[in-house]
């Protein structure tokens, strides 16, 4: 190490120095690929979605955007049945949950983030595992104590009573995260389950709905009817705009409006703004979408368990597969040999497992030619 | 407050609970207004940059951007004589001043953000006064101690042996933020100066050069040649991009790669990843526009002072004036009945004066036209 770098190393926070960042779904730039590793909505964006972004690309770009997503939040407070007041928009629902992080949880151990012992519960960032990898990383990242809680061996949440009368989980901790539909694993939690939870949680939760257009139910009302609950969505998954960063919170105007506190000024970009306003004068597109898609989850879960594959029942656009004959990290390559991307975690839980995008129909035959392939062999 | 509302409120930090958040310049609806309070561009981006995000508008708006804008850094890379791995982008430079404070500083007093007493130069987030007003409320948000240290009377940065008997400036801050040119004085600082300052310190310092297209001379050199120094630029001044959000930090490898721990995975949207790359292919343009609104600014000042404004001289696209026969906020009252919209701080320094956007020659002329009027009146 030269003393540059030295010099310069001593300026990082200790904290920072031993974070290992979330590492996200390869985004690769090679054209061709069958690209099932990000979850992304395989068809683009409504036809009058496009043609708003494209017809507001002219000299407003050198304007700031509306620092509140104001009209988008009014468009979607109807949608919802609430007030503007109960949402919040952000730079993708990611942003937001680095925030509801930061705004809830109290960093451990003076900022310094050492946070070897469990820590009280007001520095917890609790969440059931497997779930959504990013949350041990915003825990992590802010100084707070990541807290996992296992899920059943069948990916459901333990029962209330179970819950109560087990210690691990914390029903005081600052901030809990509950992914429903649960990612990895696809499986959906009923609202009555997760209303129960809530009745009985103290601390802030946040449902994560990312999949929930792919469901049977959401459990939205409940963060309008509990002050403590916030419901995470995406413009991302179902509706086709990752490529501009659109998510959004609903929830109590006072925790909304906590979040706002330390919200960058202007951290929704305004074309994203303008697609997701035009999106939901389209839903009748995307629920066609969905309708597909879950067609083509049909079809790609029957197909791979005929050869010999444990398919997880999924209630979102991708499924998680125990492929069989090889171990799942070689089936990634192998796949991935034949220009097919899908998603591996290197998870002891989950390390044989694969998690596959529901693409096209087309993009999943050519899936299940490569699987019939590679079992024949 | 209801028991709904007070449920919700005790869930909030004390920390967040107190904060007040930076006022953004206001985006009005209403059209027709002279716009000159937020410092953009008057002039449209380069007609292909406008091209380059309607062709970009297609089905790819469904997948994810690039997690670390890989092109626009290698453009950026070459731009300024330096690596890739020397650059991070952000959702806007707000965004990376954030993060400076987050990788950087250590939130004091446990993170509970009790900042009265001094504290450790650890957790102190210094800067001049008056410069960008989001600086003390990032330090607030991260329960960090902001540390102002007044410029000279006249916006000047004091000398470095005055720095150094002086007991205000603290050389070991763990984080200092420079604007330069200033902000809302519109003063530069000389290269040479900067250098020396940052010889002798020992934390981190941003130069955060909003401004600087419309300026003399830069310090971005400085930030390649210091292990602690990081410089900041944005597209959304001079490069009229502000509604798509792109901004960056050039400096060390070790630097970069902290931010880039505690950056979001996809925070820089598509689109402004492209419009960004399509502006470094069209820098001609631009440069005919900073010369247009140096024109302009030298214009407006002249005629300003000919009716006994006192106008600061500015190497920004802004300037700052000192109105005569009415208080500040009164002309910003009068000037806003006449659909001009200026901006005024609301601090002590600052209250006699408005900060001026350097808008087209036509609303350049609106604006004199009005205070001719209203000086005569």
């Amino acid at each position: 190490m030269s003393s540059h770098s030295r010099k310069a190393a001593k300026l990082i926070r200790p904290l920072v120095q031993r974070l290992h960042p979330y590492v996200p779904g390869e985004q690769p730039k090679i054209l061709g690929l069958v690209k099932l590793n990000t979850n992304e909505n395989p068809y683009s964006p409504a036809p009058k979605v496009i043609e708003a972004v494209k017809r507001a690309a002219d000299g407003r770009l050198r304007l700031y955007p509306n620092p509140t997503a104001e009209l988008l939040r009014e468009k979607l407070a109807k949608f919802h049945g609430c007030q503007p007041e109960n949402i919040i928009v952000g730079n993708g629902s990611d942003e937001l949950l680095a925030m509801a992080v930061r705004a809830f949880t109290e960093p451990l151990d003076g900022g310094r983030g050492r946070n070897g012992t469990p820590g009280p519960s007001k520095g917890k960032v609790q969440f059931f595992h497997p779930s959504y990898s990013l949350y041990p990383v915003l825990a992590a990242t802010h100084g707070a104590k990541a807290h996992p809680v296992a899920l059943e061996s069948n990916f459901a949440i333990p029962a209330l009573p179970k819950l109560k009368s087990g210690k691990q989980w914390d029903f005081a901790a600052a901030l809990s995260f509950i992914t429903t539909p649960n990612a990895p694993s696809g499986r959906a939690y009923g609202k009555a389950q997760l209303k129960e939870l809530c009745a009985a949680q103290r601390g802030v939760i946040v449902l994560d709905e990312a999949y929930v257009d792919f469901a049977r139910e959401n459990a939205l009302s409940l963060s309008l009817a509990f002050p403590h609950v916030l419901t995470a969505r995406t413009f991302s998954k179902a509706y086709s705009l990752c490529f501009l960063r659109v998510g959004y919170f609903v929830g109590s105007r006072e925790l909304i409006a906590a979040l706002n506190k330390i919200r960058d000024s202007y951290n929704v970009n305004g074309l994203g703004q303008i697609a997701a306003i035009e999106t939901l004068n389209c839903l009748p597109y995307y629920r066609e979408t969905f309708c597909k898609i879950i067609h083509s989850r049909n079809h790609l879960s029957t197909r791979l368990s005929d050869l010999g594959f444990e398919v997880y029942p999924s209630q979102t656009n991708f499924i998680l597969v125990r492929p069989p004959h090889f171990p799942a990290a070689v089936w990634l390559e192998k796949l991935r040999s034949k220009k097919i991307l899908v998603r591996w975690f290197n998870d002891p839980i989950l390390k044989d497992w694969l998690r596959i995008t529901i693409g096209t129909e087309a993009e999943c035959d050519a899936l299940i030619r490569e699987a019939e392939r590679m079992t024949n062999d």
